[in-house]
């Protein structure tokens, strides 16, 4: 019998999810949820009524944010599975972009349910590249190109080191 | 006597003041005021403690969105200068993205105010190209690179056209 399918973003290890787009422990924040569906991985997101950039349309910034939380989470599926695991079968690695890249090819509508939907297109140990789209009502609006890199010692003391 | 500097987005039309990052109009969002400083425009904002990404640094998403936003505020004001006007001669003109590209040079750190500063490096009546720091503390953790376009007019109707 299938189990239900786990969110990428719900096996980041604690102290490790708190982002503002896809963290569990923010309580303020977005909470995208990303799924492994075959090659591909697919989060869905219906924008609140503030999340406007011109009155009709999704603000881009949320566009950017979604397509960037959604590549990590690629990035990190796509590299348990090179190592042979599979989504649940321990903590997801943490992945921190390096460049994040968008095309808004037109204008996202507000009112609906975007999807997202990437795949890994080229990966190393020392980074992956992640194609994304995002769709409204079955048109892509946006893609994004986005650099992907495990997450630095740096980043995993209390605080930052700059 | 000089008179108090007039933010950017301050002088976009009312009907399209509602921008989650910019907009005077939208009280849930961040409302970035970004102002003419000599030949660059700069920004300066100050994240909620939500606005985390790992613990202790700021979320990428709203790196990128702040620069989206004042990317083109700075094209409004080129705009305006190429037109021969200043800024609070009277509305500024409303641009939206084509494409944002974002490098996150290192982690920007959680506590303190980010500076963003910015300049168009290239100028058509069909877009424009911006060029964006994001700094904290004086050290520039991300770079922007934005194309910005004037609002094309199937933005300017009630609702969404796709």
């Amino acid at each position: 019998m299938a189990s239900a399918p786990v969110a990428i973003q719900d096996l980041y290890p604690d102290d490790f999810a708190h982002c503002f787009g896809c963290g569990k422990h923010n309580a303020r924040g977005h909470q995208l949820k990303s799924f492994v569906d075959g090659d591909d991985v697919v989060a869905r997101f219906t924008p609140r009524s503030e999340h406007t950039s011109l009155p009709g349309f999704v603000y881009g910034g949320l566009v950017a944010s979604l397509i960037d939380c959604h590549a990590m989470a690629t990035a990190a599926a796509a590299a348990e599975r090179a190592a042979g695991r599979g989504i649940g079968d321990g903590p997801a690695p943490r992945f921190v972009t390096a460049a994040l890249n968008v095309s808004f090819l037109k204008p996202t509508p507000m009112g609906g349910e975007l999807v997202l939907r990437a795949r890994v297109t080229e990966r190393s140990e020392r980074k992956a590249i992640v194609e994304v789209t995002l769709s409204a009502n079955d048109v892509v609006t946006a893609r994004g190109n986005v650099v992907a890199v495990p997450m630095p010692a740096s980043m995993s003391a209390a605080g930052p080191l700059v």
